[in-house]
């Protein structure tokens, strides 16, 4: 067996222990009953450090230095050896009680996190989050040694790879300074149209499901490969073969749960075309949190606030909700534009000052700037500064995001990331593809979904993010096109 | 660190890389979509294996020596450290390769039973159950050699410790002989009874659904410790905190589904009154499926058929369902004894004689006497010697249990040591909780379930099966018992 063998065997092995603790965090989230978080944290604590052994054993820089003296012949085989380096570097920078150590912590403070954010208790989530910033911070540091980068750059590197401060403190500054007199041009502009009439509920949850699944089957998720449920924070996990989204239901607002299940269904076509032969090997994944989140924007954002697809879904969610919906109605209320309180429900104007205000503040946590206790006041703060809004409550503030507890700090740049490729992905697919907006009007994906299938899905991680942007639409990640989108869109 | 101390250590973690595969063997039966299969087999393998390496290292048996020669103080230690050497005799006979090729090709053999009972299509499943029987052959020959037993002995073994096919074959031969007059004499009498008028359905699958959850929620299942979902073939898994059952519906027939939650929720109150000081190690966990079997049909036979019972049954089913049930009707049908087809919808009468017929095959199939594609027919003329009905399809023969294509041989004496059981305890606990009877006919479970708690569930592991029964009911497995019991209650 040769080296790279020898390493394919044992990265198939690390991707299973990874997709049984995934999907166990699936569990937590969507199924699992509250006493079972204690012997969760423990499994995924075993779970994690396994699947870590696996890929950072003591031969593993022998293995990959043969691999690499004799690379293996096709082009997919050398990727998927560069995919390999970058995540054993990634793993072998921690040490595994360190890893363990993380997992059982943020594996707690998530469920902790569940009854804080219900409750607006913030002091009962404060002993365990602190321990989750200082192990993010102790695993920051292992990885910056390593990689010669910083502690915030070590870790927003494992979402998204050659992400670095230097480049996103300029760029969000750029739309801090852009976002907020367009945002007021646009609210003026809202403002002074006759108001909007309410979308008069109650909306049935069961009603809303039928319709979620329906549009998800539109476009294009196999239910024989993947499920659609219910948890608190909705996202998409599981495995390429068996994908596994969430949503969630307000009586009140069919709106909101529709267009997540697009989001989320992005998500899963990504994963859903992904290379079948590579599924259990580094470069059959994606390259970065921000294309991932890129496939979802392109269809919750792009496709499906089109006046076309608003149209086809007002008919159908007229027939499933047994209501009469104008589309004129629904494209009011999709493209509203408001400084609100909460991140998942905002616009994709404003949406971006949101992870402005996160990104701020992780940097600040992560290098001990921001004591873990004094996060509820400089998120009131950082929300009123620079969304315009001043939460009420930490349920409405820092206790709205899974992401801190959970120990992802480094993710929400990812988010605006996404947007923009989103954005640069739909111009293309328009031009390449002209008929698409009258294949909306039909609910009809067919043309979209081959675009990014044939641009994004099929190549994993191959390319990296910028590679994959720039043969998709020749030029790599340009906040000018998002700026243009929003433009054109809303005051144009 | 003391030996037994690294013992432990060892334990826990075998046992959480054993409930995490146990939660996705959950998951593959009640969520997971079809296309996950081939994924969930590897993931199950890799789990399987992890979980066997941790206590079949090669230091164990110093371990286990050390240990016993300086043992611990504590009773339960010692009972602890002997549930220890067992699991490690279990473990250790057994090749890593083999429990990983087991693993797999059950995995999958279970996903394409699945398939093959809804087609009734047993050559489908041919090839894989074949590998199946010969993994397991092998695996019990491993064992055998180890332990000094026959080959179904030492599988059997595995569910329940100390069975023998010595002491099986003659209590099976008595039953085979006494059940068949004793089911004619109950059948004759039931005959001359008027006719039963059928329960009127359908019955709305979400109403028969929130009775078993009030059924369940009365019994004392805790539901922020547990679920309730539906799978094919009903089971309960999970672990202590989280216990995971199932049951499916049938619109034509609530009763079955009701009982089938009663018996589930007999097997999930032992597993939530299990010791929680010890969930992690095998002292823990229950002595055999045997005790598991007579916990559930303690409820369901035992308990749930007794007038009293029904008479509660007859009030919150009409309230659930929106009909008018009376006692007399419900009890008419829960207690109809009949030479039927499927085993699980089997009445108490003609049950062991199912189990007769799996005990015989499986024996055979294992020794290599039958051949696996021969099973249909010798499946089709043992059900009709024994049982003295002819299936007319594999899915009402051969392919209606999950057992062998899972792997499980050896487990059918169970259900037969667990009626036994269940006869024994339910007599002692009516003599040391006379009103049982009365709180029954409020529903209330309160002195049952102590006495269930008290006597089978916090004793975990600590004593083996004949051990609890001696101390709860005064004397070891007593056929006598389960037969007194179905002359009482069918004929006198």
């Amino acid at each position: 067996m040769s080296e790279y063998q020898e390493l394919h065997r044992r990265f198939d092995r690390h991707y299973l222990l990874r997709s049984s603790a995934d999907l166990l965090e699936w569990d937590a989230q969507a199924m699992m009953p509250e006493g079972g978080g204690d012997l969760r944290a423990a499994q995924l604590g075993t779970l994690r450090v396994l699947a870590h052994e696996a890929i950072s054993a003591p031969d593993l820089p022998d293995l990959l230095a043969a691999a690499e003296a004799a690379p293996p012949a096709g082009a997919w085989e050398r990727a998927n050896l560069a995919a390999m380096r970058r995540a054993w570097v990634h793993a072998a920078a921690v040490p595994a009680d360190l890893v363990e150590a993380r997992a059982r912590v943020t594996s707690g403070c998530e469920l902790a996190w569940r009854t804080a954010r219900r409750e607006d208790d913030f002091a009962s989530l404060l002993p365990q989050l602190e321990e989750v910033v200082n192990l993010t911070r102790r695993v920051g540091e292992a990885k910056a040694a390593v990689m010669g980068l910083s502690v915030y750059d070590a870790l927003a590197d494992e979402y998204e790879p050659g992400a670095r401060e230097a480049a996103l403190v300029p760029l969000f500054a750029r739309l801090e300074r852009e976002l907020p007199p367009l945002v007021d041009a646009i609210v003026a502009r809202q403002a002074s149209a006759p108001p909007v009439p309410a979308l008069v509920g109650p909306f049935a949850v069961d009603r809303q499901a039928a319709l979620g699944r329906h549009l998800a089957e539109r476009m294009g998720f196999d239910f024989a490969r993947g499920r659609l449920d219910v948890s608190v924070h909705p996202f998409c996990g599981g495995a390429a073969e068996d994908v596994r989204m969430t949503t969630r239901y307000d009586e009140g607002d069919f709106l909101s749960s529709v267009l997540g299940v697009v989001h989320e269904t992005g998500h899963a076509l990504y994963e859903m075309g992904l290379p079948r032969a590579w599924a259990r090997q580094p470069v059959g994944h994606v390259p970065g949190m921000g294309l991932h989140e890129s496939q979802s924007l392109l269809m919750e954002m792009q496709a499906a606030r089109t006046p076309e697809l608003l149209g086809y879904l007002a008919v159908v969610a007229s027939a499933h909700l047994g209501v009469a919906l104008q589309r004129e109605s629904l494209e009011r209320h999709a493209l509203k534009v408001a400084r609100s309180l909460v991140r998942v429900d905002a616009d994709e104007a404003t949406y971006p000052l949101h992870v402005i205000v996160r990104f701020s503040l992780e940097r600040a946590l992560v290098a001990g700037d921001l004591a873990v206790r004094d996060l509820p006041g400089a998120f009131r703060d950082g929300m009123e500064r620079v969304v315009g809004v001043r939460p009420p409550t930490d349920r409405e503030g820092c206790l709205q995001d899974v992401h801190w507890p959970s120990g992802a700090f480094g993710y929400f740049p990812s988010y605006t990331l996404g947007a923009i490729a989103a954005a640069q992905l739909f111009a293309a697919a328009l031009v390449a593809h002209p008929a698409i907006p009258a294949e909306l009007a039909e609910g009809d994906f067919t043309s979209l979904r081959r675009f990014a299938h044939e641009h994004v899905h099929q190549h994993g991680a191959r390319y990296d993010t910028n590679g994959v942007l720039e043969r998709a639409t020749g030029r790599g990640l340009d906040a000018d096109v998002l700026l243009a989108h929003l433009r054109r869109r809303y005051l144009g």
